[in-house]
């Protein structure tokens, strides 16, 4: 089969023109123009900027917070209407089991046959009498090559200290495994907390003073020092304060392979939404806490300036009604996290690009590019290449709409852009060159989505 | 006329693959694969690299030291067989002349029709009394938006002071024009040099202890200074040291729009070259002066990370018999420069990706694509792209040979890098779709090079 | 009882003069000439540097270490013999109890008609059950306005984690208590540790493997962020490295409060003596670990700019026949620490006095008048000024002798400086007024020490 | 003869004790109690706080800017009556002579038998064409072991190039020299001077305008710079802004000796005094210029911190209706300068110890001990000390005042802290021993006032 997307605006990470792409049998063939006589089929994209799909590389469809667990890859297609075209989940390593064992269960149970976007995995390493270390450097033939370590939720399960972050480090440098952590200091979050409980604040808004800038830049510096003992680079999730930035390009500086994320939500929403009353605020919950505007225009700053390389969703689908509830005497009981991977693109788009904050190469390098090789995934994903999958999506930039969960297909009870603008939108995504959404509206199968394998970063070879 | 290069391995700054490129009026309009049928003519590059054309945005044809000039034009063949298909040259303003006037005059009377590859201008501004200053807003017009000043070189008309730093930059960025500077403190070099001269040494070698490396630290910091204070961009030219790397990086950190080249001779060759015996040490006399070891180790760190953004050969053809020897008595009478653009992407090539201290497409960056963007020909130079000019070198990796000046075409006595072993060999070159080099020879014409106007850079816009 | 100290050289902190010093009911009453009418007895110091009696801020008279203490007060008299005249002990909290009830309570038992000169005391945290946070505010009443915490020695009672340094860095800042840390990741120690175990590595020399300057420098950096956090005053105790060096360097050059010291073993023994044959290495196992060379210059170059402020002598008295070879067949059974404080000032002098690196008034400063800064003792210690307690001693310059465990009062089997020369030697030692040493032989009586009361720290007023 | 001062509060930069001085012959010879029966005289000093003469290191009293000159040293009393007991002057080379002649000179024919408190002179090389820098190892002998040059002022004769600062530094370290800095980016000042003027802008406030803290910054930064690359210790005065600071900070915490001053009005005058009407600005102009708010909060910091270690007066007594009014219709041409040698010490004390911003010991050491030290003449000036010079002043802290310039005794037409309330106030001012002030009036003789020779530096001590 043979597709030819004409007349659009070809945008990439490192240019932008006029010009056709010719896909055949999933994967794009040619790029040009008067390519119509080699096709069967024709989109028209005059006035849409044709992208790479985007490659979310920070989700949960499968977390869980204190016995809650979040929507699953049911609700995957929510990605798709977004732009979203990969997405790529963290599993917990299961008590008992090895990562690649708890992985590979996970997607033959929960994921194939589900997803509606394609998909990759990270581990996250939360029992290390498994022999998991030992385990490290299996992955990247499981195509799991990234592992995650949380060194913040003292006393929960997936808490990691310091040792077990070198030791990861220390196996992973040899077989291009990319570590990633989640920087905040669990001691003294655990003590913040203990404090405003203490003096009887215990309102969604004491979530985000019990975890001040400090934590996350604290945590930060020193997980940079371990990488840099351990002579490994390292991936540092959702960054969100100047502090944290900072020190990644202290460590950039120096040459180190230190690199970070940030999140569509630590732009856009801030420390206030979580005062909200009538326990509106718990619908900001997450970690890292929502910022200030010095720390949110300073995220700006970052992703232009390339200290930043990716922004994900790290989506979280808990509804409010209940499972945010449970924390409705105590902020601690508030499952963490928020959803966010439908409005991913659109939000960047009307606040970044349209704004002037940031090119439309930008965009796509932030939202797909980068995130593509961050993961290994860049040998089909993340490019509007010849030989990478026809993974494409063309937005219309003059279409003008209100956020509302009303449409959405994340299927919580609320929506974290709830009433904002959006200018543009997502009119038609192609997966491996079928066409999954069309005029906004998701019209793939479920269980079309496909694992595609992670590869390890190469020794010789700086990654991202 | 259409013509597909084919087979070959397409290596671009962001990826590379194997594909074909089909050109038509001396452009690229498509890339992919079964595309013969739309071509008249085919060149076959299996087995090769398939680059873009080498940009040199820093060469030296009309450059005149006390009286001396160098080789000019009629040598630009040597940039072709060198892989490099446009050159950028420095045109010193003349006495009493506007900057457009002085390029204008030059351009039409020594460049066009005798150039044999594409070229662009950089002004140099050496006299203040014309008002060069208010010239600066015209010179995006004329294609010219790029204007370097001289920190160095007291006493020489082409000296500039602080405040024509400072008042240059002030005009520049209001309308694009992207300044440059030579950074080396002009009064502490001449004090320098007197203390040598003094001591009774004055043979090639005391050019490089007169101009250590803290004189173009000092410079660079208070470039940046300026720079800063006057909140425009600034670029530096041949950075050679870790002094003046660290204050750009620093300067980077802060999201400051600096940035640097650094070139060939500066990772190659060092300040032992000049202490060579029977005057050969001035073949290496060059400003900024070659380096110790720690310094080049350096500058492979810095260009592998993006620390600087552009290797430039600043060649400069003054010969060794007559011209050197100008300064046999006193090293301060030595003409500054020396050759390099046919040797650039060689030694480039063997030296950095031969030895996997860059990537092939970390080199295609550094040599062309940026490059190209540096000056505003990012249009259509400096990438494999659709849209773009099809300068087009087929890289074979295959052939080794030794440097040897016999047949060179640079049109000077000697080659800074005689001796040396070069790992692969430009085999084809195509200008804007025709060929101008094959199997290694120039088969051009005189005049085939066109000159291609620098767009200035926009306003809101992060140029390079 | 009036004494004059006559004819010596009298060297303080500041300045260098020669003077005679009028002493009264055992307090420096004045300072000149021509003072002999006032006095009943003489002591001639024609020839000798009178300097005040040295205050060693950190010793051990009471540690235990996997159930072995090390020698108490009743080898105090080496401090006297040393030339110092008070000495801060650290005391680990009981399990169980308050800070005050076990300082009381071992000062009581233990120290009282015991010490041989005078005596302040720093708590140190250990259970935190008994509301010991909430304790803080009553220590500058007890006299004991220092606590220190350890961050190392993961899984021993003593170890704390960064909410306990937290917690208490808060609760002290407002009472003008100074919060002292062991700096050193606990956790990768400890998984350094089993690396070193798990390969065969159970010598003495891999005690300073697993603890290398990393482990400091992240702790350091920590410690610091932490205290930042908490807008409190902090003191790192026993800094060995550049990179903790540095960190506290960066702090105060933002205006942080934050201090550290070094002690006499880390300039003057290295990494190297741990690899001594026949598990004589055991006798330098102490924490942080010997260092490299390049640590221990950069050492010196940290005292002469006033970047640490203090040198004390960290002293330790396990004996090395029993004690120390409790961990022949692995190393993590060592007992840490070494003994020191009688050779404190002759080492200093010798190594740094009187080989230029530093002058004698920094000397003075060094062993004396800032350590009793630090601790609140400065309104009676650690100056030759009207007011002061007359601990005085008489250093002379000429004698030249070898270190011996011979003649040691320490009272332990080894000498860690044994057989190293020393330049100059302690002559004579007042304590309040009263000869204590004489001709280098101590002369005083058992409980001649006085308990000294610290101050806290004003709160308008940088302390140190 | 000799002197007891009773029951004071002696306050040296080191401590503060209730005690006595016995003064002979000018000379402090005990320090203590009961000294009552060698005293011939006794000054009463109860409730005043006794402290060293001020040292003003850096005063003008034969400046000359184009061709006006300031008041001289027939105004030095005024310096008594302010608590300052030495004063330095900086003196102009003169065109064609040595420093050495010229300084004589000018101190046998303009001070000697005028002034009225102790001084000492700093060299200001103006004219290199002398050997003036083969002229700096004789500068000991001659007790003048400091110099200045001025890197602002373009086309003034006392203007100096990076070379000459260059040369200078390398000529003094080998002899302890101190070279100091005023360091301002002359061609910088002279372009933003130029583009006020042609903007219309001739007003007081426009001397601000065009010279904002970068120039200062960038200046000083370079002087660093070129320093350490002479390895040299480096002085620089009246440091103003944030920026410089930093600088400096940075500098010393390398390791380096560069040090710095700023002067009393930059803590208490700012920017917006130049915007006064009726031309009453120009009473502020002085370079470099006052500043904003911000960069006043930073010096306290600074000398509370140490960064820089001295605070002068930079004393310059232009009037106002003549001199001042030069620059009526041109900014460039007022009279840099401002007087304040009578103020220095009031305004501190009340701007400084009086608010808790630094301890009566800090004042100390910042208008009196380290000033002496920066000079070499501590070995007699600057402290309360066995064997010190008798400059003594009895501060009482209980008087307050409004600052008039009716009463004053510098010469000039006006007061630039005008209307200021002053708390406390010199009682009685010693000079060796003699009271020349007595209830805050100047009661000394005309040319009661000695030269002081000043030390160099020791070459293996860090001086200041």
């Amino acid at each position: 089969m043979s597709l030819l997307i004409k007349n659009g605006t070809i945008v990439t990470a490192y240019d932008e023109f006029k010009g056709d792409i010719l896909v055949k049998d999933g994967k794009i063939v040619s790029i040009g123009e008067k390519l119509d006589s080699m096709a069967e089929e024709v989109i028209d994209a005059e006035g849409k900027f044709v992208m790479p799909g985007g490659v979310d590389q920070h989700v949960h469809f499968s977390f869980d917070f204190k016995g809650e667990k979040v929507r699953g890859f049911e609700t995957s297609n929510a990605a798709a209407v977004g732009g979203t075209t990969t997405v790529v989940e963290f599993v917990n390593q299961e008590k008992g089991k090895g990562l690649i064992d708890t992985i590979d269960n996970y997607r033959k149970s929960e994921v194939e046959g589900v997803a509606m976007v394609d998909y990759a995995f990270h581990g996250i390493i939360t029992d290390t009498s498994t022999g998991v270390f030992d385990e490290i450097e299996k992955l990247p033939e499981a195509g799991y090559p990234t592992v995650k370590l949380f060194m913040a939720y003292k006393g929960m399960p997936f808490h990691s200290d310091d040792a077990a972050l070198a030791k990861a480090l220390q196996k992973a440098k040899d077989v291009g495994v990319t570590i990633m952590v989640h920087a905040e200091n669990a001691d003294l979050i655990d003590m913040l907390q203990k404090d405003c409980i203490e003096e009887g604040n215990y309102q969604p808004y004491y979530h985000a003073v019990s975890r001040p800038p400090m934590v996350e830049v604290e945590a930060t510096e020193r997980a940079i020092n371990i990488a840099k003992a351990m002579g490994a680079p390292l991936y540092i999730v959702h960054v969100s304060t100047k502090g944290a930035i900072d020190a990644i390009v202290r460590a950039q500086s120096q040459g180190l392979s230190i690199y970070g994320e940030t999140c569509t939500h630590y732009f856009l929403l801030g420390k206030e939404n979580l005062a909200k009353e009538n326990f509106e605020g718990a619908k900001y919950v997450c970690s890292p806490a929502l910022r200030e505007q010095d720390d949110r225009d300073y995220l700006w700053k970052s992703v232009k300036n390339g200290w930043l390389n990716a922004v994900s969703s790290d989506h979280c689908g808990f509804d409010w009604k209940h499972q945010k509830h449970m924390g409705e005497k105590d902020f601690r009981n508030i499952p963490n996290g928020a959803p966010g991977m439908e409005n991913r693109l659109g939000m960047l788009w009307t606040y970044g690009v349209e704004t002037g904050k940031i090119t439309r190469s930008e965009f796509v390098n932030l939202v797909s590019t980068t995130p593509a090789r961050n993961i290994g995934l860049d040998y089909c994903k993340g490019h509007i290449g010849i030989g990478y999958d026809a993974d494409i999506i063309l937005y219309d930039p003059k279409q003008k709409s209100i956020v509302s969960n009303e449409n959405s297909l994340q299927g919580v009870d609320y929506n974290s852009y709830e009433g904002m603008e959006q200018i543009g939108k997502v009119d038609k995504v192609l997966l491996r060159g079928e066409l999954i959404v069309d005029d906004g509206k998701y019209i793939g199968k479920k269980g079309q989505g496909k694992f595609i394998k992670g590869k390890p970063y190469g020794l010789s070879y700086k990654r991202f």
